[in-house]
């Protein structure tokens, strides 16, 4: 039996394979203006846990326990942290949440400018499809497979997924009146893209149909926890660990999931997730679910 | 023989399928917030010539000369019409052009925000890449020719096209000094999506490799020459016609083809490319021809 590296390791190890992966996403032959590529890459460097991404890995080999599903499902996985990058930058510029830091760093619109900005989150948003057109096609990942990640990608980060999810967080901001409003908002700003990063993965795997419902109730559970589990955090969280500023919401008056049901109920929400999330992966049969499981577990465990 | 429609009704009837189109392109039954939904069709309904869409059913018709294969490119007209739409909205951006009208009507974050207006963007963006899937495959039209229309427009409106060419327009506005720089704004601003426009109505039609090469070359040259003559019409134009400041690109000191040229060797140039970009649909045998050479003489001959 092979000795599993703790899941601390497991996720530090396949941010950093991301990380290599990132850097050659961009052709160095392609026409790309200097100044566009430097604000491209400025923002995908500057860190994160690289979570999105490594679901998309861990639900291939979960499918396919093999190092070559992980391998070929790599430029998907970039593809998905180019979509997060984008909405980061465009979240962060000053018509939206006029930020001038993230993770410490200045934001992209204070270094580049708010127009290059702009261009950059359209440039990588719009990249993030050929990254899809790069996944290897062979005997049982067909272009059809393909283009239903391609399908997936569009609808889960388009108009009805994040950006619906982020008009409608926008909008909650002027008072959000039912728990529905805010369950459409992280079921789309959050789950939508956790739900494609699981399901792409597993169609890169090989997964089957049943399979992939599964994926996409761990998906969808997962990211409702990790943003309930966020919004707590924001409540309890001391600043030091958290590097922003504890309560910020709060202050904001911003409505929350702890806000709306106090803190106990909704670390019960958080554990009954997470727990359905699991109980997904349990009955999808894979050949190596472990890793999923564990990150379940994590997301709902970490502080910060 | 059937008695053909002059080319501007043939245009016309061309932009009112095309608008009919762009409206079911959005399904009602998806969950998009109300207001996202409005300001994605204040922008798509504005108007315009959809010569880029029309170019594209075009094609599909010269390939194969058959209503069915322009009904089938139908959807992914709409996605060029979605990413050209988008990329107007976030040029109109205070950040970007900061334009308060575009063909007479308040621009989209004049009535929406701005905000809005780059969310609006992103999802006109994203979606048009699900429009590209919504393109029915059979026998001749494969998931692989799809996907290597999804690679296409990824390629011609990304960093190395659409948005690099609006990044080096940019940064020209600080002085451009070489015919090479001017060249690579027109190419990738301009051509890049009207390349793939003809391109991707090839592939639908189902055009041979060496097809594909002559509707590139036609692509390029007529999208240099709509550019040069968009130059040409500035500099000479008079308010009325245009609709605009005549002369405006000369007190911004922008330098244009003409700037540079003088005007009777741009006109020189504009015949040049048209007889270029004319000659590559001759040689490409097509079944229908006649559409793409009125098109390509249409563009030089019309004044606004």
């Amino acid at each position: 039996m092979k000795t599993m590296i703790s899941i601390e390791q497991y996720l530090q190890s396949q941010a950093s394979m991301i990380e290599q992966a990132l850097r050659t996403m961009l052709p160095t032959e392609w026409p790309i203006p200097e100044r566009l590529r430097e604000a491209m890459v400025y923002s995908l460097e500057a860190g994160g846990k690289r979570i999105r991404p490594t679901l998309l890995l861990t639900a291939a080999n979960a499918v396919q326990n093999s190092e070559q599903a992980v391998h070929n499902a790599l430029p998907a996985a970039c593809a998905i942290e180019y979509i997060h990058t984008y909405s980061l930058i465009h979240d962060d510029l000053p018509a939206m949440d006029d930020d001038d830091f993230r993770r410490g760093k200045p934001t992209n619109h204070k270094v580049f400018g708010e127009a290059m900005a702009i261009l950059a989150g359209d440039a990588l948003l719009t990249h993030a499809f050929h990254l899809i057109t790069r996944v290897q096609t062979n005997s049982t990942l067909t272009a059809t497979d393909l283009l239903a990640i391609v399908e997936d990608l569009s609808r889960l980060s388009g108009p009805s997924g994040m950006v619906g999810g982020q008009v409608a967080d926008m909008e909650g901001e002027q008072g959000i009146t039912s728990i529905a409003e805010l369950e459409f908002i992280h079921l789309h700003k959050t789950s939508d893209l956790i739900v494609f990063a699981v399901t792409a993965g597993g169609r890169i795997g090989g997964a089957s149909k049943e399979q992939l419902e599964q994926l996409r109730i761990y998906g969808q559970n997962i990211g409702l926890a990790f943003q309930i589990q966020d919004d707590i955090l924001d409540l309890i969280g001391d600043e030091q660990k958290m590097g922003k500023k504890a309560n910020s919401d709060v202050e904001q008056s911003k409505v929350t999931y702890p806000y709306l049901y106090g803190l106990e109920e909704s670390k019960l929400k958080v554990a009954e997730l997470t727990a359905e999330a699991k109980n997904a992966i349990v009955n999808a049969n894979f050949a190596a679910p472990e890793r999923l499981l564990q990150i379940a577990d994590y997301l709902v465990h970490r502080d910060h």
